[in-house]
């Protein structure tokens, strides 16, 4: 008759509430209070509830741990193979009062256990049935009006991958026989929650507030600190849905500047992440011809290389060929936050060892990539592919890839700056190690300056092109497809459907130069171009900024974040539109179906990131906090703590015109702040007020 | 005809030289090189090569993998069941190059996968051949006089615990097909333990020096930085032999200290071990009826107590009970460790979290273990036993253990206050998180300062008593029986087979009260007695050290270090003689036949240590290090570096009566030298010099 579903994000509990009505006109209210637990991470819960109305009697309870259990969440895979799980192996405890079970993924062979414990209150019998790969709990309950039953279910989960076990069942069953009561349970659940919440603390009005509020909730249960002791990268979908098949691909770059300010121990073990897979980063660089590190557009569970080599077009049906795979600037993601961490958490010991090695050998991967073009005396990069996917190959070519994309190109010029400057800053005893086991000599170093200040960045009329050639392509009539398709996003699959291509149009799916406006502050982003030898001025970044945003059709979702960011730095009236747009994302599913198969994580982390870092103009770097707010006049007036430097809770808000930055009083060092040039010294304990009003 | 072997620490390679005649008179040498690889730890490679003297001909060898392998390493072991490896199978590419098996652990469930490629120069065909739990291939090779025939076996090895991998054999494969050739993988080998060595550099004269070299280079292949990636603990035998069977106790007391100065991420890495068995440790506390976190004394893989409840003395034939179970001094171990880690390396990070949780969980099931005593208004500890493993009940009753044993009172007293710190030193956010989650409250922490205040420490005759009542035990004639026994450092199991007990006597297998000399320097001990309220001036230590040094029998390879140790720090003539001991304990085999079991790792790490921190009086603490020289005359010029608060290779140098200390140049901060009493701030670049003749 009814059927609610509350999700307490607070708590992080899952409340339904279904009432039923059987043929005799007996009514049934159920409650299922579900919850994953946030304390113990090998632990789940859940108590139902069953209320006769109008009636009493017996009803059968089945409690199953089910281990027919498919990936079967994205519709559009589910004519391909969703069976992962291996032979199922029940069983019971002597005294039924647990059952278990017990399997492994088919091609990874991990194996996993899970163990279950089922009680109702007021107390019956329990006995178990195991059938084919179901291992279930059956009881027989008694209700009458006033009179509820209440039956719960605790679940241990234990894998071949965990620390600190013997073997996953035995661990399964001693865990769940440990197990408290379901209150106990809820309560260390919940008060494990509230320390998260505590440790990303965000106060913003509203609507956005409670959608930044959803977003944090997903990051916090996928990247929580249980991640840190896990062997596992930042998957595209979050925890949420199985959308690319848990590929990860680059959105740990919105990710990790998040956590840095609040979970630094999660950042290192997502780099450490990277890290353990630098070898065979290493390895696909070799087996292409490159030298360094090739790090996978999209990486399976060893690094290897997963991207797709075909994909369908639904629109026309047919299958096309798939380049996405050179989209080589996930190197430079990766290499970007190795930095941004070092910087944020003064973690010396990690630049110092996997940091550089990381950031070596990507920026090694970059300067082998580049050729020298005498004509110029430029370095170019060819035949890669930017962050737009739409363009993969020139128009009517065969060949794959574009030239001299200027995302990758800035991006590599500055990952081999920044090379540079570990190598200079590593204690002499370590780079020396270093460089020999690496065999990097000053040569090759000598080249990555030469490429660091002479890669080509490509421009027409006045703007930076996309990639070279850029210009050229066809300017394509917005309106009309506009008005006869309705929503474009997907403009690459309406092209070829028409026997047409994007390949030929000016036309992105997604920010691609204006990335460098995500990753740089326009002082910065004005620094790297003068080393490249190039002179960016306000006006030039503003028309190319204006220029992209008439040829985009946003067809990924880090688009409009990416454009509300860029926007709000440039202080523009529209910012808030792209902004507002990043926020719906995926509560208004906006890309029409896919928020259905798995949430969008790099998004939701990057519109808290918006706010934390975009509106204040928060960077760390030089062991300072530095602030240059560019707040939207839509959100003017917010909040939120940060984990910095050993200090836990430093306070920042931003209301009336001033932003305020507390200290919380502990025996740490005091934080330096750098506010529009000036410096202040913020000891333990002390507030400091600076009025945002632009110079 | 001759069989000889060689072991070069510097480069980790093991030779082989034999010689062989057949019954014809025909001469064959065979020279045989191991490695295993210190660059990529999944890689072993072995190099034959097989020389004909006299005769030319063909020569059959079988490289092969085998899953017969059995832990029988150790002779008193052997008729218990060492078949550990469930079923193998077995394996080849179908191009014969490659052969592979694998097998998976019987209890543990562990998936071990190995591949192995073979070749021979000049080239041969190879082979497949499976044959049971054998994967071989077979080679015949040409030797001829001046015409030597080389065989290369390469075997890579992953097992399902490996990170960044799909699966194992996936994994070994793929490794052994991208292993590059022996002489490649030599050099990368020799450079991987060149850097190890440089990072331990040891400058140590003579036979002591050489020693020494032997321990780190056991230290080095059980911990280098690949131990850091791995969820082990500090195996009582290294990787060199099975006796203890690969079990935890507390020789990372001995280990981490030296490795905090050296190879930092290791010493994280294995208190983080510690971290993932906390929850063990707190369930088998409340399983004992405690509180808080009692860590097992012989730690199986996921954190249980392992320890026998019987053993045998060999000499009588009898099977006895095994108290040492209630060492429940091994936390004071681990928390010693935390706190010692967070002072050499700054990491406050993992203080404020892991550090800061087993810390308190120690403290809080040292409170929970005193009882009150009225009469004398001291908290007693009752029932345990001390690090001396003979005195595991009182003589003549069923009971085990012993009251107040001094050593778990005074570390007990010392946990407490340092736990105590901490709560003090962790910024108020995470202080209330903590306190909250694991539901400390203030009234328990104000129990804990009365406690570390009043923990009751006995005496007796002007010493600190080993143990409540140790005084009233009977005197041993040590004379009598090392006449009838000679080696009497199982005394214990003489005693007991000649129907005595050495619960009567006041003999200890090993240093027990005299372990405070070893974790606690001079100062720091009168401090801590202070804290008890006792006066402990250096006429009653030295008093006490003299006492038990006549009552010991060094029964453990670590007593000689502790006793060396302690003597040096108090400047007497003979410390020598002890730290001689303790050096040759594995080389001279001391315990008669243990060291063919395995090297004892704790001991070797404590001898390299007694250099490092004994004989400079080196301590880190309040951010800087303090120096407090007591050299012994027979060891007077020695030399070693320090890897220190992100400077590598800080050098310390003792000769000639001077103590030198350089800051090799980086663009790191400065570093505090604490000299008897006189601060220095050495800048990167210079060179300190400190003249040691005592005040």
């Amino acid at each position: 008759m009814s059927h609610r579903r509350l999700l307490d994000l607070r708590r992080g509990v899952l409340t339904r509430r279904l009432r039923f009505r059987d043929r005799h006109g007996r009514h049934l209210g159920v409650e299922q209070v579900r919850l994953v637990h946030m304390g113990d991470p090998h632990l789940a819960a859940m108590r139902t509830t069953f209320t006769a109305e109008d009636w009493s009697g017996a009803l059968e309870v089945e409690s199953a741990l089910d281990g027919r259990i498919t990936n079967s969440g994205v519709e559009r895979y589910r004519d391909l193979n969703g069976h992962h799980l291996g032979p199922v192996r029940t069983g019971t405890l002597r005294d039924d009062t647990t059952v278990w079970l017990r399997c492994a993924t088919i091609a990874s062979d991990i194996r996993i256990a899970m163990a279950a414990r089922t009680a109702a209150e007021p107390p019956v019998a329990v006995a178990s049935h195991l059938t084919g790969p179901m291992a279930a709990h059956h009881l027989a309950v008694e209700v009458a009006p006033g009179r509820p039953a209440v039956v719960d279910k605790t679940v241990a989960l234990h894998t071949s991958r965990d620390s600190a076990i013997s073997d996953p069942l035995g661990a399964a069953l001693e865990r769940v026989a440990r197990a408290p009561t379901f209150e106990a349970l809820l309560a260390g659940h919940v008060a494990a929650w509230d320390h998260l919440w505590r440790r990303a603390s965000l106060d913003v009005p509203d609507e956005a507030g409670r959608i930044l509020r959803l977003h944090l909730f997903h990051l916090l249960q996928t990247l929580s600190p249980h991640t840190a002791e896990l062997d596992v990268g930042v998957p595209a979908r979050g925890l949420h849905g199985e959308a690319y098949r848990g590929h990860v691909f680059w959105d740990e770059l919105f990710v990790l500047p998040y956590l840095n300010l609040h979970f630094p121990e999660v950042s290192r073990a997502l780099l450490t992440y990277r890290h353990h897979r630098l070898t065979r980063a290493l390895a696909a660089a070799e087996d292409a011809g490159h030298v360094g590190a090739m790090y996978p557009w999209q990486s399976g569970s060893d690094g290897r290389e997963e991207t797709q080599e075909l994909h369908l077009n639904p629109r026309s049906g047919r299958w096309l060929p798939d380049h996405t795979r050179l989209q080589h600037h996930v190197g430079s993601a990766i290499a970007y936050n190795v930095w941004q961490y070092h910087q944020a958490s003064g973690d010396t010991e990690f630049l110092h060892t996997k940091g550089a090695e990381m950031l070596l050998q990507i920026a090694r991967f970059w300067a082998g990539a580049t050729v020298h073009d005498p004509g110029t005396d430029r370095y170019r990069i060819r035949g890669v592919l930017g962050p737009d996917e739409y363009h993969d190959a020139y128009p009517d070519t065969e060949e794959p890839g574009i030239d001299d994309n200027a995302y990758t190109n800035v991006a590599a010029a500055w990952v081999l700056a920044r090379a540079l400057d570990v190598v200079r800053m590593l204690p002499p005893a370590r780079a020396a190690q270093l460089c020999e086991r690496i065999e990097l000599h000053s040569g090759e170093l000598a080249r990555w300056e030469e490429v660091s200040r002479r890669l080509h960045v490509p421009f027409h009329r006045g703007v930076i092109s996309q990639f070279d050639g850029y210009g050229d392509l066809a300017e394509l009539d917005w309106h009309a497809y506009r008005a006869r398709y309705g929503d474009i996003r997907r403009l690459d699959r309406i092209l070829e459907a028409e026997g047409d291509s994007v390949n030929r149009y000016q036309a992105s799916k997604q920010a691609d130069v204006l990335m460098l406006g995500y990753l740089f502050s326009p002082a910065e982003l004005r620094g790297l171009f003068r080393q490249l030898g190039y002179d960016l001025d306000d006006e030039q970044w503003r028309d190319t900024v204006d220029y992209y945003l008439r040829r985009t059709s946003h067809g990924s979702t880090l688009s409009e974040l990416v454009h509300g960011w860029v926007l709000a730095r440039a202080r523009r009236a529209d910012a808030w539109t792209y902004c507002q747009d990043a926020l719906v994302g995926d509560v208004a599913d906006v890309q029409g179906g896919t928020t259905e198969e798995g949430i969008h994580l790099g998004a939701m982390a990057g519109t808290v990131d918006l706010v934390q870092r975009g509106l204040t103009g928060l960077e760390t770097r030089e062991d300072a906090l530095w602030f240059d707010p560019a707040p939207l006049p839509e959100l003017s007036e917010f909040g939120f703590t940060l984990h910095y430097r050993g200090h836990w809770g430093i306070t920042v808000r931003l209301s009336h015109g001033q932003l305020r930055i507390g200290v919380p009083s502990s025996a740490e060092e005091p934080i330096r702040v750098v506010f529009r040039g000036r410096e202040w010294t913020v000891p333990p304990g002390d507030l400091l007020r600076l009025p945002t009003a632009k110079r």
